[in-house]
């Protein structure tokens, strides 16, 4: 239950705090392009393995990126964290890197990666959970290639 | 693998049932007004900590708000709980109190809580979890305070 | 951290391969007719215990179903599972079987169930989860029977 | 421009009135059984005209419904129409009729139509039409039949 | 028919200009409270005319706003308008003077304007077509109060 | 009013036709990379022009395409056109062109065509047009670059 306040007998203002472990999710988004393929295999291998996919042309997606974060809320603020300064951190750690962007060519951290939506969720956690810093603690990366699949990623200690 | 009827001799009806544990969710939905701001603390700290969302004239939103129960489908039912029964419990336990409502002035169970989303789900579960029996269990509650942020709260024993 | 790449002195292509445990979804759809009722009860206690739901004329859904794995991304291929064979085991264990049919009357698997949300993700578990090889491991069924109310299962070991 | 007020000497209360058509959309939802097929045609000839569409055994829809009024705002209430009384009028004419039943056989309306969103959004708009009263005019009926595709009929005089 | 061309037989680039008229949209959001009162008249017949949207305490929602311009795509630019331009007009026209606002006390161009959707569309109007220069024409003004209701406003002219 | 049914005193299956004009929306999805640029311009000039939408490397979208037709419905089928078999001719006219291809290097159609949305809404609509037979009429095409802003085309004749 949450923590009941005395009756007032002064009439100095008072905050009340709720206990508990939250969990609070931001979404942004940005528009790449980019193309599945195996550098270290043949075009037919490629051709086989991702179909269309692996234009080399290249295609792209509108992506949705959801960032989830789990905590106490400050009994002070009441946020776990301020999510207008999420929305900064994952525009820093990802969005501004990615948005209007080619996942293969142009983005360093995912160098030499198959930017599949399963690595993308994996590499984005690594950019982001060195900017969350406690007591909030980075919970789960939820990123949609269509609104029809996505892949989530619970860190590296999740099993 | 669900369980296998045995060929009916008798031409009497049966129901054939499964086991396991499910989850089921119900979306409600209600417009508020609110303003974060910790009366304990400046106008400055205030202004500092939450931007335009401190506006003393006050904002709202178009809360969507999912709560999800566990249980085993009834054999008898096939239901966990009756949705439709779930959907005025929680106009009860929350909607009816929030809806075109100030929650910070106007909602008694929200009394001196600053109204931020992840106060708001542990406050709401507090509302919901005495009204939900056996065998169904309270497992999470999500409040979409816009569709690109929201809260869940797995009650207080979860951490 | 990702694995990084070591400098590379030879100009031969190279992968790096991202590990972790990742969850991947991938959403359809099927219209469907259905009714709520056990027929090994009366008439009038199917009308209290469902209302609309038990109407013997029938009503309808735009179901949405969505099923997510578990599994490490293929190191060589960026997958845990081809999403678009994944869609086609969908297809063939639960969307061609329902669509545009009647899940009391013309569903073999469904015979004998009452078709509400719950039963239908447990008996779609149990279509789908042979179809799936490892390394990829069947994690959730979710349907939504309306947008507003939805059914989870995480398979008969959980709790 | 809107109309300016005067600056005011006395310190009566005023209302802006701002001139001009406007269109008010509302919408419903209902979830319905319904086949297509043509009674007066073989069994061979509706399943191929309609093919799945054409079970005999029913399929079903979560239809959404918008309807648009059209009119200039009430200068002392700022409405075309209350939409919660707009609201109501559609539960009456077409949602009460048709929520949880089979189009084809149990609603009167609908007795002898073939049940094509097309036929659907000319007969709700006859339902809805009288029961809407000047200052507002009925001005669009929209019919989802899935996210996907709807229809939408402006009236009988409208080519 | 697009307008051909004719075979290059330098190998200078070029570009094919497409004829037509086009209407573009773009999306924006705000989050307001507001409360529905017409204060020349009482409370009773306000609370009569507007129920809980009378609410002194105020109540508020997550404004959607979408402009739709006219106009032929620039042979040189492909564009009617620059929608990222667009979007900056429409935060200074309305979206920055309404978001995280009490549209009845604190926006100046709609001081004494019950703020309805009706009205408020009217007046947002006139606040971005002033913004809209030739070649381009504004078309159209539409804002849901809610994902279930929204009024459209074409222009004083159009009736 | 729909046609009444004269009272049936033979016990011959009759279909009541409806009579009005009505319109019909399809709405399929692909997935392409794009880049706008003007050959004929100076690198900087595009650059100024469209900024991060004129990467050389390419960006992407999950284009989202509804079409709109126009006409009676058949009184024999209530249909103005199978949408099965509109989705087909999309595929064909578009879909299948564009889906996973890069719209500036691959479809012949949109050679030397700058792909703004704009552009796209009207050679869709030449693709599209020759491929819809009388009695229906095509009478719009919607493009979805982003669910956040779109165009809309309703034919050369349309000012």
């Amino acid at each position: 239950m949450p923590k009941k306040s005395s009756p007032q007998k002064s009439r100095e203002p008072s905050v009340r705090a709720l206990a508990g472990t939250v969990f609070i999710t931001r979404q942004v988004h940005f528009n790449s392009a980019h193309r599945l393929y195996n550098p270290t295999k043949s075009l037919a291998w490629n051709q086989k393995q991702y179909g269309m996919c692996t234009n080399p042309h290249w295609h792209g997606h509108n992506y949705v990126l959801e960032v989830t974060l789990k905590g106490q809320p400050d009994p002070v603020t009441g946020y776990i964290m301020d999510l207008a300064r999420l929305k900064k951190v994952l525009h820093t750690a990802v969005v501004d890197k990615c948005d209007h962007r080619n996942l293969n060519d142009e983005v360093d951290f995912l160098r030499g990666i198959i930017p599949s939506t399963e690595n993308l969720v994996i590499a984005f956690w690594h950019e982001i959970a060195p900017r969350i810093h406690l007591p909030a603690r980075l919970h789960c990366v939820r990123l949609y290639e269509t609104p029809r699949n996505f892949a989530e990623f619970f860190g590296p200690a999740h099993h």
